[in-house]
């Protein structure tokens, strides 16, 4: 048991610690750049190294990504996100997809059966949002992910929300940039719609329903994706 | 920022990196209660206040659990289990429960369509024990755990497995004690054949349904469990 350069390890450490503050009281946020090098250099008072070193170590909990030649992103809000996305790496989108189907179904089921106004509210507000967007593919996609989670939250279980956000985030990350989602919206219009009316109805069974119609219409659009050679599972 | 201790707490940090490596070897495996201190302290040749800090760290992290009177136990196998524990433990059993439902129905379904003759075979020993043990309230609890668990492995998806094993893990922690399981043995006699009959016949439909009439079962024995103020959600 050799012990290197302790002091400069212990350094890196606090200053991955700040870092950390900041990801987790949200003034940097999941998504979003985080600043320039030299202007953390100059912020914080340390060494480029130092920092650099703090950088690699969020990177290797899975809190920040590094972006080839596009600076540094936040990955995961908090410790357990960052242990979560960190599994799901070592995951193929199959197993993702089928985890996420799992929960769906019992969040439509328990949104249905506890949303608040205020909640439905949130989820119409987010659908007619999708809809708008439905010439805008990426803006599709982010909408589309923004209202499931709306629909999650109403479930208010708390380690529901967690789990499906990040599942949804790692799908996001990874679906986004290669799925054509056009021949997904038609349908998925319809049965949106279905899942919500549900919901604003308190029916459980029928809010079940429609989370399974909309699972299907998901792994069919996929497997054309598939087929097409356009997205690898 | 004041630097202390940074040779001690390298100290720690290695050796708490050692205790890591023989939990995710398996060499010290859950459930299971560590070494006493004298004998750790004497095979790592540190002292025991280095010791101390070591399992205080893997005690923060959750792979390690301090029980009052009785020594330490191994509480995660890995760091993504120890961080799942750890997002658990501040969360309530109804949370926890919701999410395992969730997943119970889609684990049938994908057992059914995967699992492989050696599946089956763990699927239906796993059976047998937990009947044999009906008149041992706390070795049917295990035994159906490894059941459930067998059940879950055979859907050959990963991200599945890890998350079921640590809900189930914590479930049993929390719910192991206190649980009269007697009312619950007799209903789940009969349904668990129904979905081990299902997943023998790779019949995905009533695979779910033998989950879904489980799960009813099982929230039915705990609201039974709850108006009796045996239990807390």
């Amino acid at each position: 048991m050799t012990l290197q350069k302790p002091v400069r390890s212990s350094l890196v450490k606090q200053i991955a610690e700040q870092l950390v503050e900041r990801i987790e009281s949200g003034s940097w946020k999941v998504g979003e750049r985080i600043p320039p090098e030299p202007e953390l250099v100059e912020q914080l008072g340390i060494s480029r190294n130092t920092l650099r070193e703090a950088v690699q170590a969020l990177i290797h909990t899975g809190m920040l990504e590094a972006r080839q030649g596009d600076g540094t992103y936040v990955r995961a809000a908090s410790e357990f996100g960052a242990a979560m996305q960190r599994r799901l790496k070592r995951s193929t989108l199959l197993e993702i997809l089928e985890v996420r189907y799992g929960l769906e179904r019992e969040i439509a089921r328990l949104a249905a059966s506890r949303r608040t106004e205020a909640d439905l509210q949130t989820i119409r507000q987010k659908l007619d949002t999708s809809l708008s967007l439905r010439h805008d593919p990426q803006g599709y996609i982010s909408a589309d992910v923004a209202f499931h989670i709306a629909v999650a939250r109403a479930t208010h279980n708390s380690v529901m929300i967690d789990l499906y956000e990040q599942m949804t985030e790692s799908l996001h990350m990874s679906v986004g940039g290669t799925v054509d989602v056009k021949e997904l919206m038609d349908e998925q219009a319809q049965t949106h719609g279905a899942l919500v009316q549900a919901i604003a109805e308190q029916n459980a069974d029928a809010a079940e329903e429609a989370a399974r119609s909309l699972i299907q219409a998901s792994k069919t659009a996929l497997l054309e994706q598939i087929q097409k050679g356009s997205l690898d599972l």
